[in-house]
């Protein structure tokens, strides 16, 4: 938080602290609603972890996952001039996570939840959403769904492809796997296989239950392909949310002319990109020293700050349509090759026309 | 907070974000110390509060505390450089408070309560006390409890009387009082009685319990006396900690020689200040537009910059008698008399030392 008054003579002091601040306590205590003018909470997030699964670390817990969530806090000021705060959860019951965070954010105007595992991370958002009056989103999902949904939207641009026909596979059915295939269903794709770390979900699975069932339930998937490689035979897109070397070279020369490779596990990509650019029309990574990084900085700070704008405290998949669209947008006409499929996240139009989105959403 | 590094670039990027921010991940997870190097845990506190005891507000709320959680806040980072977070709690059992705060303090250095009501403030920071492994303090206690003390040394050295030998009378027996009675005995008080709304307490009181029982019978009482007014008969210093309208300047009148008056009830004294300074050697209050203002802004800062800075999980008896003496210490020779017993909350020099005070306690 950045105090907005600087604290110099007794004067000041009196008006940030008591006896000045009796004056805002007694306004809000009157009519809850002024808190939204009075206090930081419409200007404030909590970024949420129980360190579970952070990044390509895995479950590190909690305090290891601070560095992570203090650098999303300084993205959120940097980009959405929004106050984050990280809060490190040393707890894992999904109901008693959503109970204690429930328990301290009346300050807050939004929860951003972070690298928590699946399945863990579903129970624990719907609990939240339940609860509070403000947005909940786990940017894993919901983030990451919203920039791949851009960078696709850019990348079909580009191969003349369309997200109605394109054949689409997905390596990793986690949390970002589960949010990209419901927003690209959302969107029209009627194409998709996805696989978790086993094989295909598909209906004969028997080992699955819960999201990874619906996701079998409900997607396209060739029970017969025993790798993700295999389901790459004559599949327009690869979306890879999973980890290194779950496909070749070999496989992508096996896909659709123009094949659009999204290798997003980060740090290790599921296929060198250099590798890959070989054989694709696109290739886009997680990485931020290689073209077309695939990043939710691009995503985050303007859905929360169109969510924390408008008040609005669900994210539909109306708004993240719409902010996928306002960040493939923000790619200017002339700008827009293989190598540029999403903008800088230096782009001063970003941040506006995302929350722009989302407030019109 | 305040990032430590601006985000200006990709390269810049990277290394506050993913991927730079992974090695910091990684060594914490090796090793959870490396946390109080590599994240800002060693320089944040919690600021909590459940708003049941505000000012002379009373119970407003948490919400209705967000305002002068965040003034807190601004202080602690304007006169310590600590990055503090409001955290309003919406539970009110003490069990379930602790566990909230428990759940969500990996990443804080310490906890800074705030006006919780009596009783229940003493078993959530003792039950918090329990869980953490940080300093947890009751501003409203320990705070309050420092600067009555550095004040009441330094109205002693100008009246030319003792803590072990003064008459001491006590209006209030929430958490200030009980605070404030168990340091100044710890200082030598031997002489102390204190008056909950009803009458003083004694151990013919059969209708307290808790901490008040044990002030009914760890202190010096008249058990006649029919009010505070009554009870400052012959008496040496009034310490008001409850609000306005308990003592009239016929009491004071009435007391010992050079008589010492702390109506620090906010903000409304127990006297009208102006009405106190025409009878009495001192006169403090809680007010910033009266002369000797006992605010905790004088003791929280270098509190908690001696805790944090030596990873000190106690704040002991030792080192509030020894952050007291430094406050008083901090009112230079020439400059003190009955409107300086305190040093202005803008000293440089008090912070300091008051954090060496702790540091070496």
């Amino acid at each position: 938080m950045n105090a907005t008054e600087s604290v110099e003579d007794a004067a000041a002091l009196s008006h940030v602290y008591t006896p000045g601040v009796a004056a805002d306590c007694r306004a809000i205590a009157a009519d809850p609603e002024a808190a939204w003018r009075l206090t930081t909470r419409g200007n404030s997030v909590a970024v949420v972890s129980d360190g579970s699964a952070v990044l390509g670390l895995g479950d590190i817990g909690p305090q290891a996952a601070q560095p992570l969530l203090e650098g999303k806090a300084a993205l959120f000021k940097r980009f959405a001039g929004i106050d984050a705060w990280p809060l490190c959860l040393t707890v894992r019951d999904p109901e008693e996570m959503a109970r204690c965070v429930t328990a301290v954010a009346a300050g807050f105007g939004g929860v951003c939840l972070e690298d928590i595992a699946a399945p863990r991370c579903f129970a624990v958002e719907r609990h939240l959403q339940q609860a509070l009056e403000v947005p909940v989103v786990h940017d894993d999902q919901d983030g990451t769904a919203v920039v791949v949904l851009a960078a696709l939207e850019n990348a079909f641009r580009l191969t003349g492809k369309s997200t109605e026909s394109a054949r689409i596979v997905i390596s990793g059915a986690g949390a970002a796997g589960t949010a990209v295939v419901r927003l690209l269903q959302a969107s029209g794709a009627s194409n998709i296989a996805i696989h978790d770390s086993k094989a295909p979900l598909h209906p004969g699975r028997d080992d699955v239950s819960g999201d990874k069932k619906w996701l079998a339930d409900h997607t396209q998937p060739d029970p017969g392909a025993a790798s993700v490689g295999d389901a790459l035979d004559g599949a327009d897109v690869f979306i890879g949310l999973s980890g290194p070397g779950v496909i070749t070279a070999g496989d992508i020369q096996k896909m659709a002319d123009q094949p659009v490779i999204f290798a997003l596990a980060n740090p290790d990509p599921e296929i060198n990109p250099a590798e890959a650019r070989e054989h694709a029309a696109v290739v886009a990574t997680g990485r931020s020293d290689e073209p077309n990084q695939i990043n939710n900085v691009l995503a985050f700070p303007g859905l929360f700050r169109g969510l924390l704008d408008s008040r609005t405290r669900e994210l539909t998949v109306t708004a993240q349509r719409a902010a996928a669209h306002a960040i493939a947008g923000t790619v200017g006409r002339d700008d827009l090759d293989t190598e540029h499929i999403v903008p800088s996240v230096f782009d001063e139009k970003l941040v506006p026309a995302v929350a722009a989105a989302v407030r019109a959403a």
